[in-house]
């Protein structure tokens, strides 16, 4: 079965916002076996929404419609679907009383343009909205082409997601023929998109029933890999069997069987192993201890950071000696390995993470360009470090710095 | 005049990846005066491909067309737009002397699927891809519906790009009417959504000649203000007056009129009054001094931040008392004062922040819920607190600390 999502919204045609409700459609649809065909953005012109309305169900399986059910003027999917497939709107006394309870609660009178809330396609099951006052519109039938599910959706996502997946999942469902669809994520680091391809590709060809697609990200590349079967078991062993495969070609570069972040799995690692973390970071100015601390609960393991931007803060906070920088400079091995080992000793942690670089795009000289950054890790056995030489901007350097200081303790503790 | 924007990919109807070029392009048309009114993604299908640029080209007066030009199967834009259009595709030998060279120079033969990137559009002018083996083409005359202009441009984005800058912007100038347009951006803080449009849309409702747009962000507001006219000093003085007009509405909580970020702002006013700035940031995990030092010369107003996670490095990294913290709790305005008291005294720095809060989304009490926040900024004349409750989960709480954080020294020093 195939489907079309249309995105409703004069601001979804500026320079300033982005469609994104129709990535989780899309997931959701395509976990239920049913293909995205088009996706089609429109304003808030009834003209064009009309258009792009017939058109839609005259191509699609299953059509979609997300925003433009509120109660201002712009707010046309009702009318424009309503046209396009040749019927009437109704207004629903049940919603004007829901609507009304609504506006009571909050002690305020409803102001009269909300009653185009309650307009009903004739043939629609109304969908009520926990999250927000413009429920949706379940139609499912003989329409223009064919046997249609037709399906209008609140824009606003949190509105949109609950109400799809109380409301529409099951139905759609009951609609599907019966399958099941299995899936798996593996992240890899420290590999190339190419090389990582070249490694896989021989082992993912041979699976003809599963659909293979890798994802290049700063620091770490994706494979998702998707089958369908009659049984959620024949389908599952498919991919797992797959996914074993690749784990066995790829070995350690594959930090993630089931699309745990990085942040995640060091984390585990660290709780596992009942280690703690400090870390003394100059040219990722935070940003690892921002994402190591983005996972909840990570004051288990994390106790800190020091982010020593400047010299003199190397030698306060980590007690980096001064002689050591003036000699090696702050970008250097040496003093990548003392920021760990200062900064273990100093806060007592188990592992202690040093970084420095250059991140640019100023700053880089022929001897250390834009890019060499320094790692050190640090434990009772000794500290190691590692060099690197990212590509890209200021950002990416950054990321793909705190990744490759990340994926070190990972390695540590595994 | 108005556009459609096709972007042509099948990976662009999966949940992992979007069109986000054509945010690019309708800045660039909007600038033109050229308003986009429908957007469409298709699959690599040429059926779909057709269908889509025929429709296209029978309700927009520019088509812009992005990806499916490269040397494979899939890439169908060529073949589509042309069956569409009803012309024919001629292969041409210049273009495969120069994918001919290109290979050469890298010491490769080419392969034979390659030369179907010759294939030329009846009529169509071939616009030379710098970056990439693709050309791309442009044709622009009487068509279905009309005068068009009809656009073929590759998908990677640094190819649209600079192909479209370079070879694009002055054929489409070319073709449209001579008008003016001139924009202004206005960020605001401290300011809901709502109150700040209560205050400023008495304004620029006076100013319909002014496209007025109102985006809410975490912790921030933009106002973009845009205006045509025939001379671009008239256009100019519009937007600036309404500018104008809303700053002295909003004083102090604009912090930027000309789209610079808080990070920026910050960094200004510390360089104005040579200060530097010290951190010690409990709940924002870093956040604070990664967004401060995403600014590349940072280091000459950043010393550093202590990102003390754990009660203990409170006080071995910003001097809190240990009483203090068992008496208040670490959450608290007294550790936030002397988080930002001990930092600034320890680095010497002109200003000190402290942050503590609750960040979430386990570890809140009755007393001290999820969100609240403690603030405090340090100084020679004293110190200050703002104590904040902010909504939403865990990554928002944490930015709008770090934006409150940021915009108390913005203030401090304005």
């Amino acid at each position: 079965m195939n489907a079309e999502i249309i995105a409703i919204g004069s601001e979804l045609l500026t320079p300033f916002r982005q469609d994104t409700n129709s990535l989780y459609l899309t997931e959701k649809l395509n976990q239920l076996g049913v293909e995205v065909i088009f996706k089609t953005i429109v304003g808030d012109s009834l003209e064009n929404l009309t258009e792009a309305a017939g058109l839609a169900v005259s191509r699609a399986e299953v059509v979609i419609f997300m925003g433009g059910l509120g109660p201002t003027e712009d707010d046309l999917t009702r009318e424009a679907v309503a046209e396009a497939l040749g019927l009437k709107l109704r207004r629903d006394p049940e919603i004007i009383a829901n609507l009304e309870q609504r506006f009571a609660a909050r002690g305020w009178k409803m102001a009269p343009n909300n009653v185009k809330q309650a307009d009903v396609i004739t043939g629609a099951t109304v969908l009520p909205n926990a999250n927000g006052s413009a429920p949706g519109q379940w139609m499912s039938g003989k329409y223009e082409g064919g046997e249609r599910i037709i399906v209008l959706l609140p824009g606003p996502p949190h509105e949109l997601k609950a109400l799809f997946e109380e409301q529409c999942l099951s139905r759609l469902r009951a609609k599907l023929p019966q399958q099941f669809i299995a899936t798996r994520q593996l992240k890899i680091t420290g590999l190339g998109e190419s090389q990582c391809d070249a490694r896989v590709a021989p082992i993912y060809k041979l699976y003809t029933d599963v659909q293979t697609t890798i994802l290049a990200g700063a620091g770490e590349i994706q494979l998702h890999l998707k089958t369908r079967a009659t049984s959620l078991e024949a389908a599952q062993e498919r991919v797992d069997q797959l996914a074993e495969k690749i784990e066995e070609e790829l070995g350690d570069y594959v930090f993630s069987d089931n699309g745990d972040s990085m942040e995640q799995i060091v984390g585990y690692y660290l709780q596992m192993r009942n280690a703690t973390l400090a870390v003394a970071e100059s040219c990722t100015g935070g940003l690892l201890a921002e994402r190591i601390t983005s996972i909840s609960g990570s004051s288990r393991y994390f106790v800190g950071s020091a982010v020593v931007y400047s010299n003199q803060w190397k030698t306060a906070f980590a007690d980096v000696p001064a002689e050591m920088i003036e000699k090696h400079g702050a970008v250097s091995r040496e003093v990548a390995a003392a920021l760990a080992e200062g900064i273990r000793k100093r806060s007592g942690a188990t592992l202690g993470l040093g970084i420095t670089g250059v991140a640019g795009p100023t700053g880089g000289t022929e001897a250390k360009p834009v890019g060499l950054v320094f790692h050190a890790l640090a434990a009772d056995t000794g500290t190691e470090v590692a060099e690197r030489r990212f590509a890209g901007d200021r950002k990416r350097i950054r990321w793909f710095a705190s990744q490759q200081a990340m994926d070190m303790v990972r390695r540590k503790l595994m």
